[in-house]
């Protein structure tokens, strides 16, 4: 198994000002492997299901390489659901309802392969959760991402720091980096967040792109200017499961292929926007997202003389 | 004279979440001619001051090739003074007061060498003032770029898109660009507002970059992330004034040019962010620009193979 993804799998119901989406099968896991699964074979994913959820669905990710061995299905209860409205600001949206369902209940058993990865992405989940993967790993896996959000810096913060304190990559929103350091500064806040353990700190910051920090260095990858943005929702775990995919891919953790690993990341949380759900990943293949590539080096591209003193 | 700027000469009281500044030297066109003078000789500046201006300060601009035949003293009177707060999202401020003074005096009468000027820099002022400027030109500059603000959408849109017919570059910020436009989606906004009059658009977005649109095309230049923002005033100013400084010196009009003036730009009001008003700019020389340009060049340097189909 080359990357195994943990985190939710749900169905999610969303308001945006364009438009509803009533019960759409989302969850971070789902968005993670599915991105992923442009890069890169041997992805397994970890998680809980109630017996809501649609087999096609299933079958879907199936296809698309996606192991399903670690994903748990429990009789007779319903899975993970979240309810959330964006305003015209999509940076930020509402909790509208949260019924954690079988999540509750999520205490994952690593199946044998599963536990010889040599990539893991620890999607945003309780840190108890985390932790408990991250040790029924045989090995040190050669990379460890993770996601994390606000409510776990409040409600446990202690473990939170340890998983991250065991962790090589944390993506997290530039919310979640003030929070989590205390700084105003995002510069600041990765020094600080750098201190913790990871070896690198990505800020994701939606419209406005996002920056990677480490080794005394930082990259800045923009977010695609978009004429409709549909439905952000997964466009962070897109983001990271296009950033993870690539990495497993290419298995070269330089700084200059994180950076070609953001922009990858990018690309896939633009399509994401373009559509609910996960329909928009559903719909395309590597040579849309070579065309989008391309956009986004089009889009930053420059070259200058330096004025001289 | 080739470049010259319509805008306010001015005192700003500031407050920010980092400290104060009682009453230090302001405006548009301070900014503008400041940043433009590290690019380009042949500037000239067009506003009104008080008596109670500072002779150093007139003196120091001089000195920086600045002409002043077009600035106006009215004696016994006071210059244009402005207070603004400023919160931790240093993209928002609260004005705390205004004292137009001389400012609703000002009506301007170009110079004979200023009427000849090749570039012209509108500065963000009342429009009927911005149009009494281009009315004076002996003929069409090359290139004109504008300035405005939500205020004046609010009191003078009629007079206001009149002036914006009239330019080739508008430079505004994104909350602007959405007002003038009705468009929340800042590329839609482009769309329309190109269908205004301006052949290109510069959404400023503050420390989320910029935005350069048109000819069908788009870049994308971020703002440099920064350990701390001291004081964001007139940031954008000097951006504009780096912009149409560089353009005015290279005297291309290319968009790969522009892209480049955009760069230049967003390099100099990095600079102005670090110290309270214009400070920061009477500190710097060309050597610190160059090594700032090439931190913008590695901020955003990639280099990606596509993935393939």
């Amino acid at each position: 198994m080359k990357l195994i993804t943990v985190g939710t799998v749900a169905f999610d119901r969303i308001e945006t000002p364009f438009g509803k989406a009533d019960k759409v099968v989302g969850g971070a896991a789902t968005y993670i492997s599915l991105a992923a699964s442009f890069f890169t074979d041997g992805l397994g994913l970890v998680s809980v299901i109630g017996e809501d959820f649609p087999e096609d669905m299933l079958e879907m990710m199936r296809e698309r390489g996606i192991d399903l061995n670690g994903l748990e299905v429990l009789p007779g209860r319903e899975s993970f659901f979240w309810a959330g409205r964006y305003h015209y600001d999509m940076n930020t949206r509402d909790t509208l309802e949260t019924r954690l369902n079988v999540l509750s209940d999520l205490d994952p058993r690593l199946p044998e392969p599963y536990a010889q990865a040599t990539y893991l992405m620890l999607g945003n989940l309780d840190p108890v959760v985390q932790a408990k993967v991250l040790e029924q790993m045989k090995e040190r896996p050669a990379l460890v991402v993770m996601d994390t959000m606000n409510f776990w810096m409040d409600s446990a913060l202690d473990k939170l720091k340890e998983v991250i304190a065991s962790v090589d990559i944390l993506a997290i929103n530039d919310a979640e980096a003030r929070q989590l350091s205390g700084e105003h500064s995002l510069v600041r806040a990765a020094d600080k967040i750098l201190t913790m353990g990871p070896k690198y700190l990505v800020v994701k910051k939606g419209e406005h792109g996002a920056l990677l920090f480490g080794q005394g260095r930082v990259f800045f990858a923009p977010a695609l200017p978009l004429e409709d943005i549909v439905d952000p929702t997964g466009a962070g775990d897109t983001f990271a499961g296009g950033f993870v995919g690539y990495l497993a891919h290419t298995q070269d953790h330089s700084f200059e292929n994180l950076k070609r690993a953001i922009i990858v990341g990018s690309a896939l949380a633009s399509f994401c926007c373009e559509r609910f759900g996960v329909q928009r990943l559903l719909e395309i293949g590597r040579e849309d997202i070579d065309q989008r590539i391309q956009q986004f080096v089009d889009l930053v591209d420059f070259d200058i003389q330096l004025v001289g003193s």
